[in-house]
């Protein structure tokens, strides 16, 4: 049903992109086969590298001519095999597309290109004195990446997620046509929200190339608490109380005592306490030092009195990195602690974190199998992961399926959902198949054939 | 193509809602054949008030199998014909669906039947500690109804709109099918957001039985600040600089003398100040009384920089009451001053308004008739209404449609969209397809078909 990209289409390709730009065959680095975690791997035909919207329509005019598979990849900092191309074709990166191309002050956007960093975006509103509230831990990945898979982050506990942040994309069509969808405004009502399609669409429906996205006002203070509790019941806990108080920190982040030593031990630096077996890290921001410390020693005191060990402020800059490093390289290092390792990133209500986490320590005697876990205790989105270690690979595939389907299940009967942030790419889809029954999953298809009948733009992700 | 309905329906109808919730006929109030604004003019065949979602699903299966259109209604408030019968069949109220039926304080969300009046959320939340931050105009609009053309109000600056406040939705599909979307959870990157599409689709896709919708703590501190200026154009001039101090107010409303002498006569309440051509209407909130006593005198010094006569402090209860019932009453007070009138609810980026207004005023010169406006100066969405006062008939028809056009092309230019919270309804469809083009539409379309492909929910609306 797919063409195979022919020498012909090779020189199309050079002649809109450059000769440099266009990479095929076994020149192609096998790094483009497989995402961050791996496990789903695929070489493309012939990667291109794009620098223009312009560029990125000629593509797809050519692409839709010839039935030819385009899988969109940023900085392929993904968990789910969404930027795999796994019917072949051509792969399609955007990291060269990475110009922040406007800041207007008088309507607080910044307009940027898909291949932007998210770490990039965040320093250059940091340097004007703004913040782009999401907050992801991958800082490396681009903000297409970001927008793709609605990625929600740390912050998402007072400032939601990167949905709530995106107010226009420009997008090329499966058949190469440029639109803008949504606009420079703060309010739509203005027909059915394609751009909210779009977002956490994962590449399937059409290809961003440009977008608007709106900043906030850089808070003034910043400051973050780091409080360890004697166990992971008793911390976790904590959270719907601390939410209950009607304070807004402006991240909960919770981690156990194994995933910060694996940190300590991948990145060769100290963390503060490593005594306790469960720590929740809270960030509270705002204007005034006044509001700040209200809000952080309501959190303090309530915590202490439902026991925890201690509440450390984490204010100077050498505690903020150590704290804050540590908890950018869990990914990292439970990685680097195992030989092979999958992800189950649900998100459940809130006040079921610690029924899920008990959960999953659960699970892992019963598997016997490690199930080390962190995540965004504020939001209910856990990243956990099902670390193979010894297991021989027969196995490994009928444990690890056995603890996710363990895992979906019991965040289905809790209200939850099968991914809080990471996607559904080729990985996942099974699952939340099973989760949402035939009527989405169908409304979904239809959807998808409606934006690309011939189905070329990244075939095999999400629903079908 | 659609079925009329019969007395077997008819009985059909009664035995699923009982036989006081189905009225017939003549016994139908003509208030049922339109919407607030009038203009748009239908009878349904058949009234059917609903209480449950199981009621909806039987409605539906009905209508389905014998291909009835169904129009859902809340309490009518809607500008856009939206909620208007255009081809007759059932009308299906939801006002009796009003049940608030859950608050949960662990997760800050509360779950509401779509009947339930923005008024009544608002004042449940409040009591409870909590503010449900979207604040249309117009309290007496179901939830429902903000819902269905993601209604924005008046703390859109601050807040965002309602999207960003659902968090699931229990719809009933055209067939009868009971689906719920998205969750009670904080992130969301499972699939395409059939819940985003949803939002805004003005009752054309599915019909909302239920939402889940996300709460913040009330603000400690709330105050309004009354700026007078000379002019509009002054006026107007002070948003974006306003926003570029990084102070972010909650609301900044802008209104002339003419609207609030209107309101002040609607009312038979006097106004604190009427002795400027015009004033922005700022609130702040917080947490502490030094964090929005700082926002409000740094903006109150901003504006009297650059040319504000005054700036009143609106903090006694007569003082909020006299304001905030004024700025309530626009709509209703310019509607009564004269014979009949239609609306353009554009939105531009917030520093084109004083553009638009200004091309506003020309244009109520250049074509003779009245043109106030009022709106949301903090968010760029305008209401602007073109008054028909003694014009005949012919003359009338002409103006309005020349004024449109002139705007939404104006507005088009600027950037803007055709509405930015009251929806496209049946009033503003030519203009929203001259906007987005062929393609946009299309999609549209298809996405209405996959949903409604007997296309019997709101036919008429949006984009067929």
């Amino acid at each position: 049903m797919f063409s195979k990209v022919t020498k012909e289409d090779i020189a199309v390709l050079k002649s809109i992109v450059g000769e440099n730009e266009v990479i095929v065959g076994e020149a192609i680095s096998p790094d483009y086969a497989h995402d961050e975690l791996g496990g789903i791997e695929k070489m493309p035909e012939v990667l291109v590298r794009v620098t223009s919207t312009e560029q990125v329509s000629g593509i797809m005019k050519l692409a839709y001519s010839r039935s030819i598979p385009v899988t969109v990849r940023g900085s392929g900092t993904g968990l789910v095999g969404a930027a795999v191309a796994v019917e072949g074709g051509i792969l399609l990166e955007t990291t060269k597309m990475n110009k922040i191309l406007k800041l207007d002050k008088d309507n607080s956007t910044i307009t940027v290109q898909p291949g932007v960093l998210l770490m990039e975006l965040a320093a250059f509103a940091e340097e004007n004195d703004y913040l782009y509230p999401p907050d992801p831990g991958e800082k490396s990945a681009t903000i297409g990446g970001n927008i793709s898979t609605n990625a929600g982050g740390m912050r998402a506990v007072k400032y939601g997620v990167t949905r709530d942040y995106v107010r226009a994309l420009t997008v090329v069509m499966p058949n190469g046509e440029i639109l803008t969808l949504g606009g420079a405004v703060a309010k739509n009502s203005s027909g059915y929200s394609l751009k909210d399609l779009v977002i956490g669409s994962e590449g399937t429906l059409c290809i961003i190339t440009e977008a608007v996205l709106k900043l906030v006002p850089l808070p003034k203070v910043s400051v973050s608490l780091l409080v360890p509790f004697p166990d992971m019941k008793s911390a976790i806990e904590a959270v719907p109380q601390i939410i209950r108080s009607k304070v807004v920190p402006t991240a909960v982040e919770y981690m156990s005592r194994d995933t910060i030593v694996f940190s300590e031990s991948y990145l060769g630096k100290k963390f503060p306490d490593t005594k306790n077996d469960a720590y929740i890290l809270l960030t509270f921001d705002g204007n005034t030092e006044q509001q700040v410390e209200n809000d952080m020693s309501t959190v303090a005191e309530l915590c202490l009195s439902i026991g925890a060990i201690d509440a450390y402020i984490v204010d100077t800059d050498e505690r903020k990195k150590s704290v804050w490093s540590a908890r950018g390289a869990f990914l990292e290092a439970i990685k680097a602690s195992t030989t092979e390792m999958d992800e189950c990133d649900v998100v459940v209500p809130v006040n079921k974190i610690d029924e899920f986490i008990k959960f999953t320590h659960e699970l892992a005697k019963e598997q016997g199998v490690r199930i080390p876990s962190f995540g965004h205790a504020g939001d209910g989105n856990l990243h956990i992961y099902i670390c193979r270690d010894e297991l021989e690979q027969d196995k490994w595939e009928k444990t690890l399926a056995s603890c996710f389907d363990a895992m979906y299940k019991r965040a289905e009967e809790m209200g939850g959902l099968v991914s809080g942030e990471h996607g559904i790419g080729y990985a996942k889809k099974e699952y939340m198949k099973k989760q949402y029954g035939e009527t989405p999953i169908l409304l979904m298809q239809g959807i998808k054939r409606v934006f690309d009948e011939k189905n070329i733009l990244n075939p095999g992700k999400i629903c079908f």
